[in-house]
């Protein structure tokens, strides 16, 4: 089997954005062993978008096509599918009625313009969007069956998944399964060496990859026999399991304020945080969780000194004399949280992120983070490296490890 | 002219990296009015490398490749090359003396393994690399020039800048110029009817691109004369400006929120904010941006009732009768922050950010948001689309976007 992935616009030719969608997929579809073989991108020219597509006909089984299926002037797709297969563009009737009452809902028109949304090469056959407007299709070119999907990685993602996927997995071909284990708190080396020899002894591959605050660990195994693979990977996962203990969060899609709003949601515990320098960041991690508002009542981003005093309640005195980046404040403002939220346990997050304010007692980087529980308040600090993003969401994860921990205790468990 | 851009490595093709270095090369060679046509990247395959590079020999001017230039067996380059010209690898000798220097400097070995990272297809040019091992090439192929890089991102970039950019600056050739403008609360569609005829009319071309709760508008030109591109890139920008209005807030790489930030900056205003859906969405795009901290005080992420009334001193009567998603509430908080947060003016969000929670009423995407100002409070509400993270940041560049109005009245001046 054999796979192109085509992404068309000249924003990518021009260096403008990355093709993120052709490394999802090709992430994806490599996850489940269908092997990508090329990856192109395309600028916005028919004769060339017409040329590219005659070509990936010939030398390839799929194609998935994304971008150029917008209603302005510079998308092409539709058009150059159409020129060459020797067809013209039509319009969906069912498309356009659900694109006509999508517009209606937000008060707006159809137009001339954004009606192009809804068309297509005579005879494609539509693929439905389940995240947007514009249609998909799908059309035989040479000996490839090939896909053509919006550019906005969103619709492109849940229409590959929805639509593109399945075929895929239907065809058959020699086995690949691969699990990811997300781990927290171990560097990328600590982990391999941890893990030295389980690839030999069992016969899978490990792979690594460092993605913000995280370390994954991807578990793989390609055979004939997909049970067997299957229990190959299991016992890879296991061992994986095993060897590296509390520091794996999760598996799969589930992000460690997942795993956190879980153990808050079967304990019953609520959670307020208090954030100077992570500015938001915290409370935002946690609200991008659908039903999180039964577990967290809210966030005090105190920015400004004042704030942490008006609103947490830390004393003036304390801020003068340790200073805001300092463990005392941090306790105070976890403190504050938990009270004037009525929250059972509070997080609270103060430091440098960056890139200036740095001193050398207090480097960029250095935070200070605390929990407040019914019983205690415990503190940490930690220097982060990165810039002030970086610093900000690995401040967020190593205090979610440190709830996580906390809440993991109360469940008489470990890991 | 006519330039396609190679990556090649299995990393690429399954989606385990994002071809850097070619959305680089594309950025700067764009920059200099150099068109990049088309990015590839091909998996680790002798025979797909030799095709792909025996079609981009017949179809472009100049290939410029990265990658497989290590010294590892996956490392192919050098050996496609040399088979598409029908020729042999060969040691340069040069090269592998100052390698050996190199490898001695740094206490190591000259052994057959990377030895290889002094080879080279015979009758190729050798590329000085400046920052690292592996030497790179230069061969004819078909019609191409064609320059080899090794892959690592800060090799192949000084290579590029110092041994290919030159040359292609020296090509002359037509001259193209592109700028972008920002623009926010408008829709593509809608931008696309508003400069209908102007890509006619003054000789340029637009193109569009959403990302998150903008649209950028791209402009641009190209000729034969750099000042008379300038002067149409720069007639196509004032009138795309004058036909959008308001809605253009920045030109290049300046966010809404940095917009927002200078403007309180310049007229010596503090923001703060109280969220709810948005979750905190709101402070972490502020806190984002360095030196926020002398006109942002915080934020109160007000998300569970109790904390509306207990830190924003929203009326409980307020939130029984009208419910949290609700004009007076947005007011009430917006009021609340202002006033407990001792700042000059405050912004409020509150709404349905789904997946669940709505109602024939108050459907998802619902967000009433309002600006509290020493004279008055205004509120506005709106429906976004999309998913829970995009309904966010949507009412987040709403809601800014309300004070970037109110700030720029405050100027006297309207765009």
């Amino acid at each position: 089997m054999n796979i192109a992935l085509l992404a068309l616009g000249t924003e990518l030719t021009r260096g403008e954005a990355l093709n993120g969608n052709g490394r999802v997929m090709a992430e994806e579809l490599s996850a489940i062993g269908r092997d990508v073989h090329e990856i192109l991108c395309v600028d916005d020219d028919t004769a060339r978008i017409v040329e590219a597509l005659r070509r990936l006909g010939e030398q390839y089984d799929f194609v998935i096509a994304t971008g150029g299926l917008g209603p302005t002037t510079d998308d092409l797709t539709r058009e150059a599918v159409a020129r060459l297969l020797g067809t013209e563009v039509v319009t969906d009737p069912e498309s356009l009625r659900k694109l006509e009452e999508r517009l209606r809902a937000r008060g707006r028109e159809l137009t001339v313009t954004n009606s192009k949304m809804a068309q297509l090469p005579a005879a494609a056959k539509v693929v439905m969007n389940p995240a947007g407007s514009a249609i998909g299709f799908e059309v035989k070119i040479g000996r490839a069956r090939c896909w053509f999907l919006p550019g906005v990685p969103a619709e492109a993602l849940a229409m590959f998944r929805q639509s593109i996927v399945p075929v895929l997995l239907a065809t058959g071909g020699p086995c690949t399964r691969q699990r990811i284990l997300r781990t927290v708190d171990i560097a990328e080396s600590a982990a391999g060496e941890r893990l030295a020899g389980l690839e030999e002894k069992l016969g899978i591959t490990l792979g690594y990859r460092v993605h913000a605050a995280e370390l994954e660990v991807k578990v793989l195994a390609t055979g004939a026999e997909p049970s067997a693979v299957e229990a190959t990977v299991a016992r890879g996962v296991a061992a994986v399991r095993e060897r590296l203990g509390r520091h794996v969060f999760s598996e799969g899609a589930t992000t460690l304020a997942q795993v956190v709003a879980e153990l808050l949601h079967r304990q019953r515990r609520t959670l307020a945080l208090a954030e100077s320098c992570t500015g938001g960041v915290a409370a935002a991690e946690l609200t991008a969780i659908p039903g999180i508002s039964e577990v967290f009542l809210g966030s005090v981003v105190a920015y400004h000194n004042a704030v942490k005093e008006a609103l947490l309640g830390v004393p003036p005195l304390e801020l003068e004399t340790f200073g805001a980046v300092s463990e005392p404040v941090a306790k105070s403002m976890a403190e504050g949280a938990r009270r004037r939220l009525g929250a059972e346990v509070a997080l609270s997050f103060t430091g440098i992120a960056g890139p200036e304010g740095g001193t050398p007692d207090k480097p960029v980087g250095l935070v200070h983070y605390a929990l407040a529980t019914p019983g205690e308040t415990l503190a940490r600090s930690q220097v982060f490296f990165g810039a002030r993003p970086e610093v900000q969401r690995r401040a967020v994860a190593a205090g979610l490890e440190l709830l996580r921990g906390w809440l993991l205790e109360r469940e008489g468990g470990s890991a």
